[in-house]
This record gives structure tokens, sequence and C-alpha cells, in this order.
């Protein structure tokens, strides 16, 4: 279980044509996230503490409502119950990370 | 802090050859790290879970004397103090997740 193609992982939809595949240790859930273009998450929050990783793509994001656009190479750190929201601006590939783990995502 | 761009952040020589720069957050240390061809981290372990993801080049990484060839859309995971080692087969460019946070890193 030490290598993982998330890649080749069954998805699930977690938010309208946004699509993830999960890795989950003891700590962390690792999400790779795809998104259509103009794919929106809705404004939410939730206890664990989120990274997101733009690997492909450009995502409108705001956190506590400030808004920026992401491009790869850049991170997103979203506190624990930290009100935010993304939207799609192009076709995307991201990854999210998660820690306490989610258990709403097993 | 929401937004971080790693690829500008000072960083620091972690292995020979090896670069990273951080994110921290209260559970969670996010690492951009960048290995020359042919760099070696050679076989350590820590208490931090790790999640390694390759965004470009491929990584040898050997987790409990298993080694796999990891390229990108694959990640790696190494639960708390288990060995583990990598070999940069070209230049690569990764990011590596730990949870708790690295207070050594910091």
């Amino acid at each position: 279980m030490a290598f993982i193609n998330l890649a080749q992982q069954k998805t699930k939809e977690i938010w309208p044509n946004v699509h993830a595949s999960f890795g989950h240790s003891e700590k962390i859930t690792m999400a790779r996230i795809t998104l259509e273009k103009g794919a929106l998450v809705a404004e939410h929050k939730h206890i664990h503490e989120q990274w997101s990783v733009v690997l492909e793509g450009e995502l409108e994001f705001t956190v506590s409502g400030e808004t920026q656009l992401i491009t790869p190479g850049m991170v997103v750190y979203i506190p624990s119950n930290e009100l935010h929201s993304v939207k799609a601006v192009t076709q995307c590939l991201a990854m999210d990370v998660f820690s306490p783990a989610r258990e709403d995502f097993k």
C-alpha cells in the first residue's frame, strides 16, 4: 500500500463535475481531484485543515472572503473550519491534502 | 497566508542536491522539493507520516525494503517511523506532505 497510482483508482463525484480519488492514512487524506471547466465548489467548511495544490489549469479560490487565481506551483492553505469555495476557470487537476483524515470520503 | 507560491519561497538544502521550500500549518507541513538528477536521500525514518507526489521526473523510491519507480500521477505513502530512501533517476519536482508538522524544517 506504499505505492498508489491515484489516477487509476475509482473516483467519486464529490461536487457536481468534480471527481476525486483518495488515499487515506492515519492522519492524512490525499485526494486527486479533477474539475471540469466551470465547476463550482460551493462555500463550505470542515474541521479538517486543507492544503490544495494546483497541478494543471487555473482555479479561482476564495478563502475567508479573499479570492485569488491559483495556477500550477501555487498552494492554498485552509485552516480548520474556515469558509472556502472554488471555481474552475479551466479544466483542472489538483491535489487536496486533509488532516485529520476525511472519514466522510472513505 | 492562505495563498502561497512555494516556487518563490526561500529554499533549504535538506539533502545533498535536494532543495525544499515549506508551508507549515497546525497539523501539516507541505514541502516543494527539487532533486537534481542522481540525488540520493539516504535511508532514514521519522515519526511523521509522509505522502510524496511526483510532479515532474522519475524517482526510485524504497519503502520498507520495497523499491518502485515513481512517475507523475503516482503517490507514495510512508507510515510513521518506516524506513525509506530515494534516488532521483532524472531531475525531479515533488511535493512531500508530512503530519504532524515538521518542527525541524521550520
